[in-house]
């Protein structure tokens, strides 16, 4: 029984072993600038270092560890390099991290507000304090008839924010008995790839997806949709979800808000924005117009783990009417029932999503805006946003090069004039390189770069540095 | 610039904190024994303890740190604890708590192979791992015609599982146009609520989830199945999927796999199997029979994040044919394109489910898995199921007594012959004494305890602790 017991990690050993780990990190974060952003593998190399078989007998914490180099690292794509400009940000921080590790320890599942009352009550605390630092619309708040929770992503907090809407427009049919081909929802061309996955999950059919085209700067185009739900309407069908958003992956588009949530209030249908990356900027007043209109929405959610020194997973999802929420997702088998949830007055968020179990998500957030303040994420973000406009400027000071539509905030579409495949070695160039990571998108069917600037680690120096390598690429690539 | 950068913790602060926090997690663990199980705070007595506000300037660490003694403690249901017998475990360890620190610290997004090829390739093999060290069908494996993805929870796998179900029986028109109404799914009566919600989810709607009876032993009864599906054939309805269970969440009942099994074979219907608890058992050849019939499953999940001393969130989804859940969940648009997606050579674990974003979750599990062995897993689960059989004799023996229904492993269903109002005074006078924690069901309408033995810290002397409460209890509320 005693040689049992220890297999267990001892206090102790935990003690040894947790700061071996936390050295790791920082040893990591120490040397992070110098390790090629982009992992360089070739598919089944990681694999190839791994044992067929797992080990039959437990193996020293010490070699395990040593294998986070020997087999890890060399597939890891650097994330929070400061070099890492791809796609969007996915900054994380150490009060973060450190949050993330309490959540870890205490290993409490806050299913329901009993299975750990400071689980579900912080949660909603530090999202009742996100609307107030983001100047986000009181009825978001649990003191009012809404309230925020923490999704794992946006894909989940758009696929919950159609659930209710669907329920909403069935008279809370659709869940009884099921779709029957007539809801439809709306979103531009641009949005984001997750509301085409959502309203395939949810039943309604790609088909029913209307994709409305954009304008000049890639933002929906209300008169359009205004045309599309008329249609739809004409047709016997049932118009239930508009996905609006603020930031597009591609460009950083905003959909225009007013047009789109008046519409979306004479019509009775729910409006849904998405502010995942974008959403963030609102911590500052001067960027808050980027909201304008959002007091017309339903619900909105933006992502801490984009672009707010949070660790994935945080998603912030607000709605101003939580009954239709709880209302779509509610299930109450007889072994989760307890007092507490039988006399109303706490939260259960197993009812604002789709899983069962969930972890103590708001730690992390909460430690956040503690270390860093509201001040703090104001000051951190608007370097961010500066930097960004710095290198717009230079991109477009230089002849060779051409900005593929204004950038709003901290990301910039641009491209080589030398056309698609100038661009793609570019980015190939710049990307083998090991000094620098950015994507591409499409826009206007041409070949573009985008350049994100979000990084927690990242300096006006790395902003500097990665020009200075984009304008060499071009001269290696095209000779100019 | 120089005093906003320092906004940002530094790596030797970041060593020094962490240094804290790790310290924190081993006095927590330390302590957690004389800690009461069940938090007994009021609703909103967290709550109050919370500034307004969110600060305006950053905290010092250690004020936040302290907050968690001061703020957070007192609401924590200690899941942890050695005497937490309530639900089904969540048992966390040590390796794993730092797996998952790790993942923190890399912060790496694995949506894609190409996004960190070591965070899709470990997780790949890992759970072929699993497979071998389960005795799972080789069908499961990434090196055959199927895979294992981790998923949140065993409700996301459940629904990932229907949303394959529903475009394999539609020949893919699903996800195009949308249910009509005709699609059913089975489950039994005692199936965990997560398949309600995911029928109402994926927009087949309740009324065509049909609810099986089950035996005498809370198992589905296949003969029933057959019937349902028949009469659902004759009224033009499309039978397409059967979630059984092995081990359910109110008595730990094991549906007939090979007979549903068959079922679905000849009926061309999807077969997924939740083992979100009992799977763990598998690790010991001689409770493999659990899992008889397996190999009729066209999907099948269990939860390391249960009774495998992994946190959550750990859910093992496999699949046997990756091509029909992957064709179900895929989405490419421009910005995720990429060589290595195109080549057809690697996973993108973003079509395996439902958010887009993912975090480094097979390190926690690898860290488990080597740290235990094979053999120390085995170990601990057949002291879990000893020490759960040995609880059910002394109820058996003890004529105040009664089993609910004979305990397949490591959950006991009981009560106190005196009726339900007996029962849950007894179970209130435990809850509340703190020292120990232990949830109900209703079987055959009545008033039933559950004990289930599967934390981490958990001994024998702490599951013959409970039971002198459970005697002390009796005598208190009962007299005898």
């Amino acid at each position: 029984m005693v040689e049992e017991k220890s297999l267990h990690m001892t206090p102790d050993e935990f003690r040894r072993y947790g700061r071996a780990v936390v050295d790791w990190i920082a040893d990591y974060y120490e040397k992070i600038e110098t390790l090629p952003v982009l992992s360089q593998v070739k598919p089944g190399q990681i694999r190839a270092l791994l044992p067929p078989k797992p080990p039959l007998n437990g193996e020293p914490f010490e070699i395990i560890l040593d294998d986070m180099k020997r087999v890890v690292l060399p597939g890891i794509t650097h994330w929070q390099s400061p070099n890492f400009f791809a796609f969007f940000p996915a900054n994380a921080s150490g009060p973060s991290i450190l949050g993330d590790l309490l959540s870890s320890g205490l290993g409490v599942q806050g299913m329901l507000w009993s299975t750990s009352p400071a689980c579900t009550e912080l949660e909603t605390h530090v999202l009742d304090w996100t609307v107030d630092m983001m100047g986000l619309p009181e009825k978001f708040k649990s003191t009012s008839t809404g309230g925020g929770v923490i999704q794992d992503s946006a894909s989940s907090a758009s696929l919950c924010a159609l659930l209710a809407a669907r329920e909403r427009a069935t008279k809370f049919a659709s869940n009884e008995k099921g779709c029957d081909g007539r809801l439809v929802a709306y979103s531009s061309t641009q949005t984001h790839s997750s509301v085409e996955k959502a309203v395939k999950i949810a039943g309604l059919g790609r088909q029913n997806l209307r994709l409305i085209d954009v304008d000049e700067k890639f933002a929906l185009r209300p008169d359009l949709l205004v045309e599309a739900i008329r249609k739809d309407r004409e047709a016997g069908l049932i118009p239930c979800y508009v996905c609006a958003t603020v930031g597009t992956t591609s460009s950083n588009a905003i959909d225009p808000l007013p047009e789109i949530g008046k519409t979306c209030r004479r019509e009775g249908i729910w409006l849904h924005v998405d502010g995942a990356m974008l959403g963030t900027a609102a911590v500052c007043p001067e960027f808050r117009h980027l909201l304008d209109g959002i007091e017309f929405s339903d619900s909105y959610c933006f992502n801490p783990h984009k672009w707010m020194f949070t660790n994935f997973d945080c998603d912030c999802f607000f709605v101003a009417d939580r009954a239709a929420l709880i209302h779509t997702l509610s299930i109450l088998p007889e072994y989760l029932r307890n007092q507490a949830t039988e006399s109303g007055a706490v939260i259960d968020y197993r009812d604002w999503h789709i899983p069962l179990g969930r972890r103590f998500r708001s730690l992390k957030l909460w430690f956040v805006i503690r270390h860093y303040g509201v001040e703090g994420l104001k000051a951190l973000v608007r370097r961010h946003v500066e930097w960004a406009q710095k290198f717009a400027r230079w991109v477009q000071e230089d002849n060779r090069f051409e900005l593929a539509v204004p950038p709003p905030m901290n990301l910039v579409c641009f491209r080589h004039v030398g056309g698609d495949e100038v661009n793609q070695k570019i980015m190939d160039w710049l990307n083998q390189s090991g000094k620098i990571y950015l994507t591409h998108t499409r826009l206007k069917d041409r070949l573009t770069l985008r350049l994100c600037v979000g990084q927690t680690q990242t300096e006006e120096r790395h902003v500097i540095q990665a020009w200075d390598l984009i304008r060499q690429a071009a001269q290696e690539i095209a000779g100019a």
